[in-house]
C-alpha cells in the first residue's frame, strides 16, 4: 500500500434498479440501517470488499443479491462519483451500476427493507443519489432511442405492440408502428415464440416473442436514433 | 471512515490522452519513475490526493497539468477500473478519463518524461492500461459517428475539408462530402472566420473556420450516426 499523507478515500458501489410497473418507471430504494442517514430510503448500496468482491461489478452484483435478493440480467456501469463533500464521512468514491429488471423480478424483492418508488415522484435522496438517479435515467432513455435496451425490462414473452409500449413509456412519445417494427428488426434480437399468440381483449390474436438467448444481458446497437427527443 | 476488517481498496486516475498527427492518432504516455513498472511508459496518472483534489476530475485536471503540462478543454470521464490483480499493491481502482487535444497543444508538451505514441502500435502497457486506451479509442470511435467530438482535435482554424479528414482518419472510412457537410451543418458546433481562407496548392481558397465558442470543451449529439462501421 501506498505512503501517503492523508488517508485514503474510501469505495462503495451504489446500483440504480430499474422497473416498469405498467407504463410507470420505477427505481429500488432499500432502508438504511446504520448513520449517517439511518432510516432514509437510498440506492442499494455498499462498500467494497475487499475479501470477497473480485471487483466493482463483482460487489455490484453481491449488493444486488443481499439487499435485493435478485441476480440481475442487465448491469452496466454508469459513472463514476466522488470527492471531498458528497459523504460526511471523508472523500469518497462510489462506482455506480445500473440495472433493469422486468415487473416479474421486481415483485419477487424482499418487501421489507426495500420498496419501489416511481422515479417521477422521487425527489430527494440522501447523499448525492438523486444525481445518480437521475443520469441513469438519462443514460437508460438516450439508449432507448437506439439500442435494445429496454428488452431487459420485458417479462418472458411479449407482444411487439407490448414492446412498444416500453418504448414509448421510456421515451414520454408515441412512436410510429411501422418505423418502430423496422427498428426491432434492424436490431435482430427478438424472435417469434412458435404458435403462442396473445389475444387481448377483442383484437385479433397476436403474436408473441421473446429475447433471442444471445441478446440476454447484452445491448445490439441501432445505426440511427428513433428520431424523437426524449 | 469505516471499519473494515480488510484493508479498503486504494484510489488512483488514469488520462488516456490523445491528439492526431497528421491522420496518426497518438497516445501520451508518461515514464514511471518508481516501482512497481518504474521505468516503463505508462498512461499519466497517479493518486487522488484527497487534501487537495476536490474530486477525481479534479485529480485528472491536476495530473494532465503536472505530467503534461497543459489544460485539456475536452476531459471526459471513461470507465473506473477495479480489481484484486490489476496492481500488485493491492485492491485497487482507477477512475479513467480520457481528452483530446489539438496537435498544437501536443507539441507544447515536455519530452523529458512524456511521449506520444500512435495507438496502431502500442501493443502493451503496464497493468490494464492498454484495456483503458482499446475503450477509449473505441468510445473516441464511436462518438465520432454521431457526435461533434473531433472538433476538439482541430486547430484554432480550419477548413471544412480538413475537418472532414479528421473524421474520416478516425474511422478509418472515406466519407460522402455532401452528406458530411449536412451532419456539420446539423451539429451547429462551427462558424466561417470572416474574411480568412486557406490556399492549399492550386485548389480555389477555403473558406476557414473554428469552434463556436459555446461548443469548445462540449459534446453536441447528431440524430443518427455517419453510417459507417468504424
Amino acid at each position: 500500500m501506498p505512503k501517503l499523507d492523508s488517508p485514503q478515500p474510501f469505495v462503495t458501489v451504489d446500483v440504480v434498479l430499474l422497473t416498469l410497473k405498467g407504463e410507470e418507471l420505477q427505481t429500488a430504494l432499500v432502508l438504511r440501517d446504520r448513520e449517517p442517514q439511518a432510516g432514509a430510503w437510498t440506492l442499494p448500496g455498499g462498500w467494497v470488499h475487499p475479501g470477497e468482491d473480485q471487483d466493482a461489478l463483482d460487489a455490484a452484483v453481491r449488493i444486488l443479491r443481499t439487499k435485493a435478493g435478485l441476480k440481475s440480467p442487465y448491469l452496466e456501469q454508469l459513472h463514476t462519483f466522488s470527492g471531498a463533500h458528497r459523504d460526511s464521512r471523508g472523500w469518497s468514491v462510489s462506482i455506480v451500476y445500473y440495472a433493469l429488471i422486468p415487473q416479474s423480478l421486481a415483485d419477487g424483492t424482499p418487501s421489507a427493507r426495500l420498496k419501489w418508488a416511481p422515479v417521477e415522484q422521487v425527489r430527494a435522496l440522501p447523499f448525492d443519489h438523486l444525481a445518480m438517479l437521475e443520469m441513469a435515467l438519462s443514460r437508460v432513455r438516450s439508449k432507448t432511442l437506439y439500442s435494445s435496451l429496454p428488452v431487459h425490462l420485458m417479462p418472458e414473452t411479449f407482444s411487439l405492440s407490448e414492446l412498444q409500449h416500453v418504448y414509448e413509456a421510456l421515451l414520454g412519445a408515441p412512436l410510429d408502428k411501422r418505423s418502430f417494427r423496422r427498428r426491432i428488426d434492424e436490431l435482430g434480437v427478438v424472435e417469434e415464440v412458435k404458435g403462442a399468440f396473445a389475444s387481448p381483449g377483442a383484437h385479433r390474436p397476436a403474436q408473441l416473442y421473446r429475447v433471442k438467448r444471445h441478446a440476454v444481458g447484452a445491448l445490439a446497437l441501432a445505426q440511427s436514433n428513433l428520431g424523437v427527443k426524449p
